[in-house]
């Protein structure tokens, strides 16, 4: 082979290794990015937690959207930080809301622009007997309970760095630290039903489909399956709970 | 340096980086690969599940290996499918089983197609009250517990995708959700001990040197001590520990 | 352009992805450093422990300092050995402390030898009912408690081999299992307050600002914000926490 030639093959060859690198470059950055989201959650460090959003980034929590990163700014710091943390964008004493960020699955799309994550929490939050504010009916009495969750968030390259354009965090279970997932009651935490700007921290848009343990669903994976390429798709049990329900009211009574 | 010499030398460069770089791609598939069964096993997605499997795999669980994919499709199948879900591939209401998959060590073998991960996870498991099956044995009771587990797997690369070869899950305690796992009791979950087909969904072996907690043995690493280079070998506690005990009983009849 | 422009621009390329490519297989090995730590301690392996620790290593945990791989040495060999595991080098019966570690952001420095990783760990822990040892004050009762702790350590490459240089794990909150983190009482873990060599596995200094749940603070990040830039500090409420208290006590009296 001659020296051109073997130039070439080797210029071909760092091309298509710096596109592999950076693929992983950039699935690792993401994964750094999700983590310090929740680094910055669990400490009520909601400014800090809003500058990781793109400009038209959009919130999917509980039932609501708050969209743009103004929306974002209206759910961390209109609503969360006055709730939580009397105004602070920090911890305070006796207030617990930690989001360990486990479990991630990061896809990067062929524009290197985009990326996708599928990933979880497994949460503790509470507020402790001698840090009461009666005054503030969300932290009026002491709670504790875990939360379970999966997220399928969306992220943008803007300006060469990754940021958060779509959080869709989804819980999928609840439990009183005391009486557990077995005991769960329905509607545990209750959806925002009022709209933005009728609700001054309210979300842009409600969604329809949402559901709480001990309802379960799939939430849809954003990649396929990587052995047969297929879409992952749950099937929906349709047997008759009413009639072993019935069936155990039955057994409860005698 | 001739443009010939510097070729050579950038030949030589580039087939070290792609070597080196494939190793870390490996291991961050194979990263995905474990979680995508964690996320598939969460959901009862159990026909998804077995298609992460090689053809030769092996399923070691609780005591019992379940041989082949056909094995791994008995077990997820045939028993888990059937006993959890009515038969439904996918989650259904009530039923909780989350496995959050965690602290990955993953080894790339030399030969490029060979993996070995450590990983564990930390379950949520249970029934919840309002959705029991009485004719179910397995589901007629709110019941719920954690569970934390280790896994020692391998994995083979086929036709260029990562595969899931030898699931070695080995639980390291249980408790339940009321009592904790300082009140554990002893064989928790009743390991199967008949074969198949005489069982029809048992494991083709039994695996003799099973435990569950309170008993807590090391389950080996794959991989030696990455400074000392040395196996890493736990010591066996043989103290007297029936002296112990007796020494508790009669403190506690004081 | 000629030959040897195109080996000059390739040599350039060349150099760049190595320099990259190093980076991530740094990250990945320091995470992989970081939860070996992890499974050794889970299974009280404490000189496999010591061993991933530099000479000049520090461990800063709960509110002392052990200087040196000695110091290391004391911690784990001198003090959680003979108070945890009768001086056994792997687990015992009866006893559970695993640790997982989860959540890294690792960051290598510009030098290539120095790393630094937030991470943290979500612990269970405790001793069973039947394998009490009366004899010995740690082990003496039944006990069971989770605990959050985050991580801000630092790494160094010796040899070509990533070690642990600085150990700082900062507990956040701890709950009884029966209890939970709202009713966690003061002080529930006592910290060493005793120095070596009067107390012979004591740390050789304490840290002055250590705290525990329920109060609450930051623990600084090692790496500023990934979009701004600035560092991330928090705000500290000083809001009248004895009215809200009095407040709350007359709620109750009432």
């Amino acid at each position: 082979m001659t020296d051109t030639a073997r130039i070439e093959a080797l210029e071909n060859q760092v091309a298509d290794l710096a596109r592999r690198l950076t693929v992983r470059e950039d699935e690792l950055d993401v994964r750094k990015l999700q983590h310090l989201y929740g680094y910055l959650i669990d400490k009520c460090m909601y400014n800090e937690t809003v500058d990781l959003f793109t400009d038209d980034a959009e919130v999917r929590f509980f039932g609501g959207v708050w969209k743009g990163k103004e929306g974002a700014r209206r759910l961390y710091v209109e609503r969360f930080q006055k709730r939580f943390t009397h105004g602070n964008n920090g911890p305070i004493d006796g207030f617990l809301l930690d989001h360990p960020q486990l479990q991630d699955i990061i896809t990067i799309d062929p524009d290197g622009v985009t990326a996708h994550a599928r990933a979880r929490s497994m949460m503790q939050a509470g507020r402790h007997k001698d840090y009461l504010t009666p005054d503030n009916p969300m932290m009026a009495n002491p709670r504790q309970w875990w939360e379970g969750g999966i997220y399928e968030n969306t992220y943008k390259k803007v300006d060469g760095v990754w940021r958060i354009h779509v959080l869709n965090y989804f819980p999928h279970w609840h439990a009183d630290f005391d009486k557990g997932w077995a005991y769960t009651e329905a509607e545990y935490v209750p959806f925002p039903k009022v709209l933005y700007p009728e609700d001054p921290s309210g979300p842009d848009a409600l969604i329809e489909d949402h559901w709480l343990w001990p309802t379960h669903k799939l939430l849809p994976f954003h990649m396929p399956h990587p052995v047969t390429g297929k879409e992952m798709v749950a099937e929906r049990w349709q047997g008759d709970i009413d009639r072993v329900k019935a069936k155990a009211d039955a057994q409860a009574a005698e």
